[in-house]
Order: structure tokens, then sequence, then C-alpha cells
């Protein structure tokens, strides 16, 4: 079987997202509302109307359920809704990797993606997981609570300090993703946090986790976020350049059963990585593109230090080596692999990737606000720390 | 795009399932040890390493989690999860869809399907919807609970009713669908119902929902099943013989977005179905199989009426002769069509639709309980009442 069947049959053709908000900030207006004007939106740019919509994909649980959707919009037709099975951002590649087979083997015809993120009830994203839901922890943290290892932070913060022991990373180059992050938001009218930041401000900010400081880590946001996806034929006659499917992939770290810190499904050799290194394999090897011919990257960044070791297991430095590409500048604007060009999750808002996902197309249509000239392959690197994480190549 | 793209591609080669137990019964056991059995004897029937599983799919927001099942296999490799998305047993041929896709389009080699209910927690599946989680009721109940209606027997017994009331369908016709599934149940010896049940005793059942009774109504169970996906081509080399995905599909009622009966998601012309025959249409279309092909169905048996309009829905009679269809013995062990050949989830036990796939596989592989001579053609409706259903066409 050859693993680039999917390449070039699906594209995203239409994207939309609602205004961003500081978490809690839309907790009455509430989940559906929120997904159903992305999902308008996101329409309204495809020149799609939500009833033509036949199919539905999410992640992470999303609560605006598909068939209330599909309700909603008056469906004409209702054929699939799938969500990929896992949490936080690790799936939403996933999601367009399940939008994109239905839509090539023809199982629907029109694919919603949607995420919708409302934080009025239940527990924060970033706090301590005993507070998150009420089923209690997940069998893995039972090893490690007791030790007071709750909260994304602590647990990212391991492998954080563990690549500075065994490569010689330093804050300095956690900062640097930070900064630069900061200054592609500066720019983009929609980013929740435009302020300069300085190598300074950085490292002037709270600590949260050793070594992660405040600007190290990611906001909370209220904000929900849709794409279209259709047949590369049938977007050929859509009003937008559609952004081609070139490949999708799922995947565990490469040692997933043996070894893994708990709660932490990142096992390497090193104990070091971002657990991408069996995405990047695959989504290369199935799609015969190489890191070298990627014009722009987003890469999930909940956490300083897991871009930079997302840069490494996606190959586009040598495992060790991520402290050194970014602070030589490559991840900037005018650098090799301009990162997170509409501010990330650091400084744009926080919609578990849909919106890495939405400048990825607006890179291959050549209306980002930070346009990389002449873009034609963006990356998508999908949440880590729960698997499987994901990956997501698309093309003009 | 040819719709029948997935046929022959992937077949299910391993199947496996825990003791049947009462609702309850297995609480201190709970939900993921009872995967994992499930898991380890799908595989094993396979001829399988739990290990070399590299893509997960499940229904229903099952609650044993792809990630730590392969984690817990020691997985070798991780590379796919999803879950159909949608309640109760509507999904179960969404996840072998979703497996099936994965398989055939190279994202995974070796998919397990697994679906594990202990209801030792939260509410139990038949009772008034309030008491289910603690999220509160999905919004279309707002428009129903008011008035009372709360529980699923309380939303099918109206379709049941109307059904009677537009073709003169009978409490009979209910109950000869009550007296097979037992009859095949009498045979099985893992079967949880066994006890001869005769039309008096059916009719002389304790009213539940007009004009349901007891005996229309199936079980609640503790139970975990499982099958193992992976190509035809590899299947070839394993040990049992393949049942062939020959078409899977996802549905909504074909008037899914208009008149909508808040919490019965089956609208049609006559308020009288199933909500299949989208799915039914799909299906045959795609595949190229007609309902004359079928050696056996295996449709979803939550209340016995569904059964009667899926019968309809899926062109094995035509529209409102459901009820002259089962009184003419045609769903009987000798009958053009047998039906729920283990018992279903009326007499066998309630595993969303698990143990309909596992029995629609022996039947395929000729060591049923109640063996349908020669039987190459086994058809597979998913629950109904929420959206998407689906349905699932295996070949031997």
């Amino acid at each position: 079987m050859s693993g680039d069947w999917l390449a070039g049959k699906a594209a995203i053709v239409g994207i939309g997202h609602t205004a961003f908000g500081r978490r809690g900030e839309f907790a009455e207006r509430g989940t559906f509302a929120m997904a159903c004007e992305a999902v308008v939106t996101a329409c309204a740019d495809a020149g799609i109307d939500p009833s033509d919509v036949d199919g539905w994909s999410s992640y992470s649980d999303d609560a605006a359920a598909a068939n209330q959707l599909a309700m909603t919009f008056g469906a004409k037709r209702f054929r699939y809704a799938a969500m990929a099975w896992g949490g936080g951002g690790s799936g939403i590649c996933g999601a367009f990797l399940n939008a994109a087979m239905a839509v090539a083997t023809g199982q629907a015809d029109c694919v919603v993606v949607s995420r919708s993120i409302c934080q009025g009830e239940g527990g924060r994203f970033g706090q301590a997981l005993a507070g998150v839901g009420g089923g209690g922890l997940p069998a893995p943290f039972s090893f490690s609570s007791p030790y007071g290892l709750m909260s994304p932070a602590q647990m990212f913060a391991l492998a954080a300090r563990r690549h500075m022991h065994r490569f010689g990373t330093t804050v300095d180059h956690f900062g640097e993703i930070a900064v630069n992050t900061r200054r592609m938001a500066s720019t983009n009218p929609a980013a929740r946090f435009r302020e300069p930041m300085t190598m300074a401000d950085h490292h002037a900010s709270r600590p949260i986790a050793d070594p992660l400081r405040l600007f190290d880590c990611c906001m909370e946001s209220d904000v929900a976020a849709a794409c279209v996806l259709t047949s590369v034929d049938r977007a050929a006659d859509l009003r937008r350049p559609p952004a081609r499917v070139a490949s999708a992939t799922m995947g565990g770290p490469y040692r997933y059963g043996e070894g893994l810190l708990a709660g932490h499904q990142m096992a390497d050799d090193d104990f070091a990585s971002a657990g991408q290194r069996t995405v990047a394999d695959d989504l290369w090897g199935k799609s015969g593109i190489r890191p070298g011919d990627v014009d722009a990257a987003m890469i999930y960044d909940h956490f300083t230090p897991m871009v930079l070791m997302g840069l490494e297991d996606f190959g586009f430095c040598a495992k060790g080596e991520g402290g050194a590409f970014v602070a030589d500048g490559h991840i900037r604007l005018d650098g090799s692999l301009p990162l997170n060009t509409s501010g990330g999750n650091l400084s744009e808002v926080y919609s578990h990737g849909m919106t890495h996902v939405i400048e990825a197309v607006r890179q291959l249509r050549g209306d980002a606000v930070n346009q990389v000239p002449d873009a034609e392959v963006v990356l998508v690197g999908g949440g880590t720390g729960t698997s499987p994480t994901s990956a997501l190549l698309l093309t003009r």
C-alpha cells in the first residue's frame, strides 16, 4: 500500500473563526453558539451553504455535537461524523485526516472541521488535572500525582529541563521562540497579545514551573474556529484558492509502549522530545516532501520548549540543535523557516491548533499578515503531551 | 468519485468479547480492564500480537482510551485513533468505517474496534435522560422534557405508535421479533436470556411505554467486545477466514434538517421510520449489493419496532409492510432473511452493537450457533434514535 494515497484528493476551501476572547469571556454565549458562528464564517469564506455540509470532524471531545450542528443548519445530508480520539490539541491534524479520508473515499462531499472552546464551565486547561472534569484522574497520573506532578506546565517542564541537561539548551533559546512569536502577533490585528516583548521581558516574567516562565506558556482563550474541506475537483469551482491536503497523519512517540513518563506521552531515547518523530517520518515518507521544501511551519506552541523539540522531531535541524537553530534566526519571518506567523498559541489565541491550520491556509492563499513570499508548502504540527499527536502538510 | 472505493480493501480477522454480565455486574472490574480482555481475546482469535495493533477505533465516547490501550499493550506503533461522533449504538458501523478507511488508505496496518460498557458508574442507558451524566440535557430535549418525554423507551414508543396508526402494524408484529430473537438465543450458550418465550409471554410482560412492553425493550449489560481489522492482503495469511468489508457508511435521516421530533432523530415522510433509508441507499448504491443478496441481517434491536422499521428502511420489504414481513416468518432461521441469529440486544447481550458485528463475522466463517447455510453476505444495521446512524456490509 503506497502511503501517499491521500495526496491531492481533498483541500481546505474555507476558513473562519469567532472573535478571540480571554478565558471565560464568552461563557454566556456558550460553546454551541460559538461553533455555529465559526461554521457560518468558514462556509461563507468557501462560498458553500452550510446546509450542503454533509460531514463533520473534530477532536478533543468537542462539545458542539455534529448532529446538533447538522440539525441547526438544516443539513440536506448527514453522512459523516468523527472525532480524533485523544485529548488537547494533539488530535487537531487527525481531525483533518478523518475529514480528508471521508472526502477522498467518497463518504462525504463537504466536511467541516470545527473546534469550539468556551471555558466558562468546568476546569481550566492549565490547572492541576485533579480539577478538570468530574471523572477522576486518568490512570497513568496515579503514579505521578502523589508527587505533585499535576499540571501541564509541570509535565512539560520536565522535558524542557531534560533537554537543557542533555543538549545545553538555554532559557534564551526558549525566549527566542516567545519573542519571535510575539513579533509575529504584533502585526496581526486579531491577535490577543500584541505588545512588544523583549528577551528581558521574557526572562522577567514570573516563574510557572522551572524552567518555564509565564511567557513560555500559551494563553487560554474562548474561541471557535472551523475549516471546510471538499474534493480538489470541487475546490476548483469555489471562490478561494484551495489549500490541498498533501499528507495528514496521526502517531504516538516511537517508543510509545515502553518507559513513558506518566502523563507525558513523549518517550524517546533521550526523554527530551516532542514525541513527533514518528508522525514526521510518516509525513515525509508518504508525501515525498522533505523538510527543506517547507516554506513555513505552524508548530503547536503550548510551551516554548515543545516547539524547539518539534523542530528537531520534524527534522528541520538535528536532535539537540534546536536551540542553535532558533538562536540563528531560522524561525523569524526573514529566516529559512518562518514559524507560527500569526502569533500562535503564545500570542494570537489558543484554539487547540485550529488557528495554526487557518494561518497555514492564509499563507498558501498569499494573504497572511506576515506573508512568506510564494509560500507553497506549509507544515502544521499538532499538540504534544497526549497521544496520538498528528501532523498535516498543505500545499498550494 | 466511485462510492465503492472501500470494497474489498479491509477485513475483520479477529473477534472477541468478555463474559456477558448483567448491568453493574462487572462494576468492580471496570471499563478499562474489560476492554483489555476483549482486545486480547480478539487478537488471539486473529493470531495477531496486541503490540502489533497500530490503530484504534470506537464510538459513543467509549471510556477505554485508545492511548491507554496502546500503552498497556506496548504498541510498537500507534498511528490512528478515532471515535465515531454520536451517542449510543448509532455509530457502531461508523467505527468500522473509520477503521476500514484507515487500513485502506495505509494510515494503519491493524486497527482494533472496541467498545466497553460497564455500568457501575453514572446513569443507566434506559432511564430518563436527565439522570445520565452531569452535563444537563442535550439542547433538543429542552422542548420535549417538560412534557415528560425523557427516556429512550418513551421516544421510540412514539414512532411505534405512529407506525401502528399509519400502517396497521400490531403488537403481534413487535412480539414476533421478540419471540424470534429469543428463539435464536435459546441455542446460544453465551446468551443471557435463553428461557423460551411465547407470544403470550410477550403480551403479558409489563408495560414500559405504550405500546412497548418489557419484552420489546433490550436488556442492559456489562460487556466489552472487540474486532481486529487489517488489509485483505494480510488477512489471507492469518488463521481465521476474513470477513471482508464490502461497504460501510454513516448517515442521518433523509429529512434530517427539518421537522425532527426532539430527541428522536428519525424524521421521514411518515415519522414512522428507523431513519436508516439514507444509509441503506448509500450502502446498496456503493456496493452494488441488493437486499435480495443478503443472507442474514443483524439489525440493532434496542426496541422491537425499530427492527421492523429498519427492515423497511433497508428495503427488505416495502414501507408499511414490515409487520406482514415478520409475521410471514421471513426473519426466522428458516426464513428468507434470518435476523439477529445470536439473540441480539433483546436476548443475547447489549453491547451497543458489537455483538451484532461479531455474529455477522461468525455467520461468514460458518461457525454461528444458528448457522445460515453458505452465508456469503451479511448486513449490520447500527443503532437508531441518534444521528448519524450507520450500516455495514460484510462478505465472505
